[in-house]
């Protein structure tokens, strides 16, 4: 069944803007900057609280919760660990960003503790997914060399398997929980040029989810708002750097009548 | 009394380009990028210089130094008091951002070490200085719930406690000592929705009292760039991503005449 | 003997985009951002993998790594040494770029130590190249005082000390491994008004590393690809934000005809 909208992303898109959801995000050193912006630009609020002496103590007052694996230390998986422990004890949602998880046994190893929590979504990129899904090591860094499609049947299994909703990202945009699957259209050629917006749909994923409960509807809300605004912002920019320039316009501008504009296909 | 333009400001703008003070900033993750190119944009030298091996010893090279704990660890603490000891030890203007001080029971233990070695500045939005005026917890991030004109009378008396300038940001930037309070109109609504805009202010003050004495003024002068720049970026901007640039190149085209527009009342 | 493009440029740029060259760049907090944007609109694949737990292990995967010691901190130097080490070992070409070297006796003992690992390429400003090469103090941070062109023969020295080549950046860029020197023009005055182009230099100059044996000829086609694209985005930019953004624009649209504008003097 496909459909020009989804019936519940513009009402989320517009429950982000009128709660602006605490967004507490721990996140790599790499998309600090552009990942709050994206936050902000959609009306919600971001928080980067990444240590442990505070990072338990904040997930209990945030609306949602993004980890997120990028630049991984010691300090940093500690805090991560006990946000995501805080999130799922109060029933908050998180989001978790496993990127290069195949890279390297270090960054196996930091998943593998934090599934352990139970996260709400996993968004990743199709190697990454699989590299989840098969738990072999696979994947060069946050470039996916897979594609999206070809992660489709291991991305409904994962869900299965972890009781979560998997996003993968690429061309094509693929929620599931299992059951339920959605594809989402759209984006720019560009999008895989400006770094850390992998990153930064896993904070929208985070902020919709605050505001929705329902994580596949959230997620695609998410995936929406990224595919409008970077088709809107595609058809304004000279290159990668005005492409960026212009998505977080566009996701400051996003209203019913853009976000209408979404291809989403659902089974 | 209200003038359009103060008297030091000119003097200060130009100082601050003349001499390109060095000033050494350890800030967040988040305001690393933006905040050291607002310091580039206006004519100083940004150092991002952090960890407790050298942040001490690099004060004492240093026209002035920030400490901004929007992203805090147990080192980077650590470098922050080694800077702020060493600053004021030599006489080296200092400047404090406490951001989202009353998140969490770590950051109010962090403020208050930091305020033992006397910051000449204290700048933060109103949420932030009535957590440290009442030290009580308030606020939820960085985002304020108060506005600036609730927090004037807090401000004077934290000023008169601290003996130090405090500084309040919000759609209205109130400076004060106790005694002399300026209140500085302009800014733009896009500047909320860039992050690290009140994180580049206070670096923007530290550059100032690098060539001015008079921390009133020296503070007064940072909010008027940012007003100043900030009102004519949000004249050609289509959102806070394309704001965000103009106002860089805003900042780096400020000149006496830019200067002069800014409302400014002081009591 | 002067020429209006090297023999080797074109084909470095053109094989940049080609093989996407995975590269591993620990680099400072400031530049990250930028950084990974300036790998990715060349067609270079950026991995900011720093921590030790997984620094060495990735070194052996990448195409060519780089090393930058902006914001220095214990585990950082100690994954920065794990990645030069295993880059040495294995053959993979490292870049060290030496940010401030001469501001603290802690920056000091880190490039000491990370020289013993061999560097390709070692990239830097007048500034910070006087200081390695007299070991010195010198310079205030990571901008120059020096002019590369004093820089040269110090640079030419260095380069036959070290076994390595020598790259100055300024206003003129220069490129040396002892015999051979290399002088390339352009750029725009608004790139040092930029915070982390010299970070981007770097990184730069590692991803023709990985393409290209001769690290000569690689340094020289990072420093055309900054100066023409530094040009032709000076000439449509209003000021150092919206340079920024040209400036990526302009890099992923290098291509062979731009690329042979650029003005390069050798000897």
């Amino acid at each position: 069944m496909s459909s020009t909208v989804t019936s519940a992303t513009p009402s989320i898109v517009a429950a982000v803007r009128a709660q602006s959801p605490l967004v507490q995000y721990l996140t790599n050193f790499v998309s600090m900057d552009v990942a709050a912006n994206v936050l902000n630009a959609v009306g919600a609020s971001p928080a980067m609280v990444h240590d442990p002496h505070e990072s338990g103590e904040f997930a209990r007052l945030a609306s949602a919760v993004g980890v997120n694996i990028g630049t991984p230390s010691p300090p940093w998986v500690e805090g991560m660990i006990e946000a995501a422990r805080a999130a799922h004890e109060v029933g908050t949602p998180w989001v978790l960003d496993p990127v290069a998880v195949g890279a390297t046994s270090y960054r196996r190893r930091i998943v593998a503790q934090l599934l352990e929590h139970r996260p709400t979504v996993v968004r990743g990129n199709a190697s990454e997914i699989l590299a989840i899904a098969t738990s072999q090591a696979g994947g060069r860094g946050v470039d996916s060399d897979a594609s999206s499609s070809d992660a489709v049947e291991a991305a409904r299994e994962l869900a299965r398997d972890l009781q979560a909703v998997v996003v993968v990202t690429g061309v094509e945009d693929v929620v599931t929980d299992g059951a339920r699957t959605a594809i989402v259209h759209g984006g720019h050629p560009w999008m895989p040029m400006v770094t850390a917006l992998g990153c930064s749909a896993t904070a929208l994923v985070a902020a919709c989810c605050a505001v929705e409960e329902d994580a596949v509807e959230a997620a695609v809300a998410a995936m929406v708002m990224l595919s409008v605004a970077g088709e809107r912002a595609g058809a304004r920019a000279a290159g990668p750097g005005s492409f960026r320039v212009a998505l977080l316009d566009e996701l400051a501008a996003l209203d019913d009548v853009r976000v209408a504009s979404a291809r989403v296909d659902r089974s």
